[in-house]
């Protein structure tokens, strides 16, 4: 690719993750959203034209469904590949497993979402961990919310040479908020059938330094993740110490219990209040005055958007899948400024 | 007190633990109800003179609203301790530290909740750690629901010589379920503001030798909290021998996901179609299937009945101040009998 034009990037699904991978690629200056594919006909395919972003059928037959239903569209998902450098794909698993095979015939670089496995790509994708390796490959594939979380702050430990071993209990949402009348649970907890919870290899396919073990539960509502974490570390350390380490991850929130952060949906509101797009909180907001050192034993928790803490990974996994940009942290600066990640000062 | 005769109990507090032990009273062989004393003049009041159970005013006055109002009144609770030998207070918390200097000044042998003070009784009690040394004190306090989970479970690991230290994180139920009227959470999840929270320190003041630290977090739901563990073993074990362990408390009882078991709300639905009183959960319900054994290292997760978890060790602390029963493993099986706990057969 040419440098100094724009990396023309095509998302193919417009669901909770596409809507808003959709957005932050129209706020790069080094990108250009390319068009958006689904299968929808209902109000959320004119949400796509009226944003004034080009809307595509998933195959040729959806997008004639689509403007016989009087929808403005582009043309097919071939023809979107067709006009673009890059593909990420958001569209659900079953389908994502599909599209893969298109994207490797056309030759087209693709993105695939964490519920995907590894294998598919052979590559995973933390900025702050593994952007790097992932300097001019094909394909990547952007690790899930939970474990995105995981990476960042466990490689924030790693750096700072405290990491021994974290051990973590996951509470995850049941469902995402959009999709709570298709069903969720009520008024019950439900734990994951297997010890350890598949987040915790995941992270290792990031990083297999990290020693990681997760189980995890499923709690009646719809905001966002929660996860505890008892951490052996590798040597005795201070808080400040900790804290100073989560405050170099450039993706790391530190908010506190007595500015009346006392829950998950205050920092929500927080978020909507900050006028940020979906209220997406793209970092981990991890409670800094709730963390307690205990001699070599570190004990935390975090909050995790899962519908935003991948959005930012995505761009910067575009930039370095395309070679656009060979520095991480200039990448990841970039992508910050653009979604006003940073503009808490939450850390004080 | 003399041996061959029934322990006269009275119970003070007709709320959720006071009625479940009214009832589990009325159900030893040993021990004869003297009456239940309550300050409120609504349904909650009749439930008492329609089980047969004495029912006494909390005061003169309410006594006197009390019989006004049409109950059956036998007194008051001066009237009613005048007639017992022991007294469980299941009164709220502000409440209870006023009753206990009425309970000194009576020179009544006495039993308070886990929402006091250890410095309260300067005895904490669970039956499986410290019955023998409550054997004829004056006073005792039944910890809370957490905290006896906790100490049943971290007992029977180092009872077998396999605990060095416990970390676990606590999902607390928001509200009980016939006060959820009252308030709870929605759709949010709550942090406990301080890491440790006070459930590990609060173990320790039944067994000081327990290294346990804890987290917690108040997640929206009434039926139960759920617990999860990362165990230090003090050796590499087999997963057989953990089960063993846990399998030798008399008071927790082993489930499967693979039974169906997949959430609390089965367990309680379990409960309800055993016939037990408000479908109480008395044991520690843990997932054998979901536990996990890495090396030297032990992982799971259990559920706890808040609501009548402590019931049967109230029981075993009666006996046992009241000195009707040296052995602590007689009292505990006889308490076991009586509330049918065991009947599960659930650990195969």
């Amino acid at each position: 690719m040419e440098k100094g034009k724009a990396i023309r990037v095509a998302v193919n699904g417009y669901g909770v993750i596409g809507k808003r991978v959709a957005d932050a690629v129209a706020a790069q200056d080094d990108m250009q959203l390319a068009g958006v594919a689904d299968v929808t006909l209902d109000w959320r395919a004119r949400i796509v034209t009226g944003k004034g972003f080009r809307l595509f059928g998933a195959t040729t037959e959806r997008a004639e469904a689509m403007a016989k239903s009087g929808l403005e569209v582009a043309g097919s998902l071939e023809d979107l590949l067709a006009g673009a450098d890059i593909v990420v794909d958001c569209t659900p698993k079953h389908v994502a497993t599909g599209n893969v095979e298109t994207y490797r015939r056309k030759g087209i670089k693709f993105i695939v979402q964490g519920g995907e496995k590894h294998s598919v790509t052979g590559h995973s994708f933390v900025a702050e961990a593994s952007y790097e390796t992932a300097l001019g490959r094909d394909c990547t594939r952007v690790v899930s919310c939970n474990t995105t979380s995981i990476v960042r702050t466990l490689s924030a430990l790693k750096f700072a040479g405290l990491l021994a071993r974290a051990r973590g209990t996951l509470l995850r949402r049941a469902t995402d908020p959009w999709e709570s009348h298709l069903g969720g649970i009520m008024n019950t907890l439900v734990p994951e059938a297997e010890i350890p919870s598949h987040q915790g290899p995941d992270a290792r396919s990031v990083d297999p330094d990290l020693d990681v073990i997760t189980m995890a539960v499923k709690v009646p509502e719809t905001l966002a993740h929660m996860h505890y974490w008892s951490v052996q570390l590798a040597r005795k350390a201070e808080k400040d110490e900790i804290l100073e380490a989560f405050c170099s991850s450039p993706r790391i929130s530190l908010v506190r219990m007595s500015d009346g952060l006392t829950a998950i949906n205050a920092i929500k509101e927080l978020m909507a209040d900050l006028g940020r797009p979906h209220d997406n909180l793209y970092e981990v907001a991890l409670w800094s005055d709730m963390l307690k050192v205990e001699g070599d034993e570190l004990f935390y928790a975090y909050m995790v958007d899962n519908q935003a803490i991948v959005i930012p990974e995505t761009i910067d996994a575009i930039r370095a899948l395309t070679g656009f940009q060979a520095d991480a942290r200039a990448s990841i600066a970039q992508t910050n400024a653009s979604l006003k990640i940073g503009q808490l000062n939450l850390r004080a």
